[in-house]
């Protein structure tokens, strides 16, 4: 298969830890197979069990030739301890060489569908974090009412400074000016009002240093979740243990109101007949909040792309992760930090 | 009036601050006579500006004779600090007025749509807490797929130590019993995760006292927004930071979701037919889900119940705050802290 790859121009490269998640590899080799499909210039790196990924990719001939199988029988379970995950033993895990293949330069990005606490331990360890940086960040986009923001830190970090706000807020400028196309994004620190005497000392500590700083964009202070989902910022910088709390609580808030929603259109012949006849609106509400389509939290803050995907991924949600670390390559994501670190 | 008021036997009185609140004293005198029409052995001073006063409570005649005026002039700007608020320029204030009306027993129980900060920092001012507690904290319902539970604290406390949770669980615990009927509540601790070893240091302080003690019902462990959603804890305890953004996320996603909705089923004219037959189970699943059903903030801890209405309330809402009040004093709310407080 090497042969195969040497022939073809692999503008890019991503390792892929195909042993990860709930539904691999069935579903990582799926999702590889489709982003393929949807990206000619690149090849994948699979890490994984060799013979079984060998029988799931020979079901996809036409993008066979770039998907490359490297081989590793070791599995960390989900539930080991990030600091055991680093331990020798596991430096042959299909996740450990994915992340030091990217490490070494052989790919430009690593995808994993893993334990997010283990990634991110794992990516610490072989690629590093971005020089000015001190703390990684795990950020994704949110759906608002006018299109999407960024959002980070989603719970990488429990206790932080004002500091390492302040450079969340320059890896979410840099995401929003690469991911969604935005040169000025407005940033917002989450807080739990917009005054300025509200909030804990460390939230308060970030404002300062964001207010301090020159953006390309704005810094519209404090901000409250409404104003995520108003879309009145581009960027929402939070520390990561706001952050979890904010993503699980939308999460959850919106499972309540679909259950409530299809409980309610159950109810009586008349409701049924009016849900058949508005069922195409509701496919395509449910295809604009999908949560596949937002699927593949970025590792922010290292010198490599790394792309967490929800653990039980389908293989449609893979493929949006895969194609998120594309893009980062494509748009120089870390490149773009660094520009925007004060000097 | 009151002649008229020391004929009836007033099993309970209701201080209410009339000028505090976006839509005061109109929507607030509109809602009192409502509960005043429910619970027909309440009395309700209303604390005010007493010519308009008199004015509105006219229109409610039938059950005028339980509605006392209390006059004053002074209101304070929801804009003031919680602090200032606490200065003898405002003692005269309706605010101050109605609390201390509760502190010194003249009524069970005072509401108030005022500004929670200066309502929680007067309270504390005039009532004071309950012996064995030593933070108060705001707690309300919130609709979940089986039923409704207890969240708290929802802001008053910023940064806490394990000792508030433990209180803030008993607080909780003595409000599921008396207000939601359920004699073993079931205590969840809201964290990032459910595995013993994640969280903040003072969340795994919270877990081992809360844990150590005994209670009438379960301690569940650690919870996430998507177990209060489910139904799987009656009882939700927080610190004052990640209990706010979690109820202002799920507010905001809710109504995120509500916008998507309305937007889907305008598109097309078989959706707008599709809405009109189901209209009805809307109305029944935008009622269920209606916040001002679940409007009135327990500021819980202190030795008379206090009860926040949100700032923008219709009368609707009011009356269901007053409501809240009204059943917390019937069924012995503090008393019951008293008795779950280990000796």
């Amino acid at each position: 298969m090497s042969a195969t790859r040497e022939i073809l121009p692999p503008s890019q490269v991503v390792a892929v830890d195909a042993m990860g998640g709930d539904h691999s590899p069935d579903v990582i080799v799926a999702g590889v197979a489709e982003a393929a499909r949807l990206h000619s210039a690149v090849t994948f790196l699979l890490f994984g069990e060799s013979q079984h990924l060998r029988k799931l990719i020979s079901k996809f001939p036409e993008v066979a030739d770039r998907i490359v199988i490297r081989a590793s029988d070791v599995v960390i379970p989900d539930d080991e301890k990030p600091s055991r995950a680093m331990r020798a033993e596991y430096e042959s895990s299909s996740l450990s060489k994915a992340i030091i293949a990217a490490a070494l330069g052989e790919a430009q990005s690593v995808v994993s569908a893993a334990n997010t606490g283990i990634v991110m331990a794992l990516a610490m360890q072989h690629i590093g974090l971005i020089e000015g940086i001190s703390r990684p960040a795990v950020a994704s986009y949110m759906p608002t009412l006018r299109n999407e923001s960024v959002v980070l830190d989603l719970g990488a970090n429990l206790t932080v400074k004002g500091e390492h706000l302040f450079q969340f807020a320059i890896l979410g400028t840099a995401l929003a000016q690469t991911m969604l196309a935005i040169p000025n994004p407005r940033i917002g620190l989450l807080n739990i009002g917009t005054e300025r005497t509200k909030g804990p000392n460390h939230i308060q500590r970030g404002y300062e240093l964001i207010k301090g700083n020159q953006w390309p964009g704005d810094f519209v202070g404090f901000s409250e979740p409404h104003d995520l989902v108003n879309g009145d910022v581009d960027v929402l910088v939070c520390d990561g243990y706001a952050g979890n709390i904010m993503l699980k609580s939308t999460e959850a808030t919106a499972h309540l109101i679909g259950a409530y929603t299809k409980a309610s259109f159950k109810e009586t012949f008349l409701s049924r007949l009016g849900y058949m006849l508005a069922a195409r609106q509701f496919a395509k509400l449910r295809r604009r909040t999908d949560p596949r389509r937002y699927n593949g939290a970025v590792m922010a803050g290292l010198k490599k792309v790394c792309v967490k995907s929800h653990g039980g991924a389908d293989s449609l949600s893979f493929t949006a992760a895969l194609e998120l670390s594309i893009d980062m390559v494509n748009e120089g994501y870390a490149t773009r930090v660094s520009d925007l670190l004060p000097s």
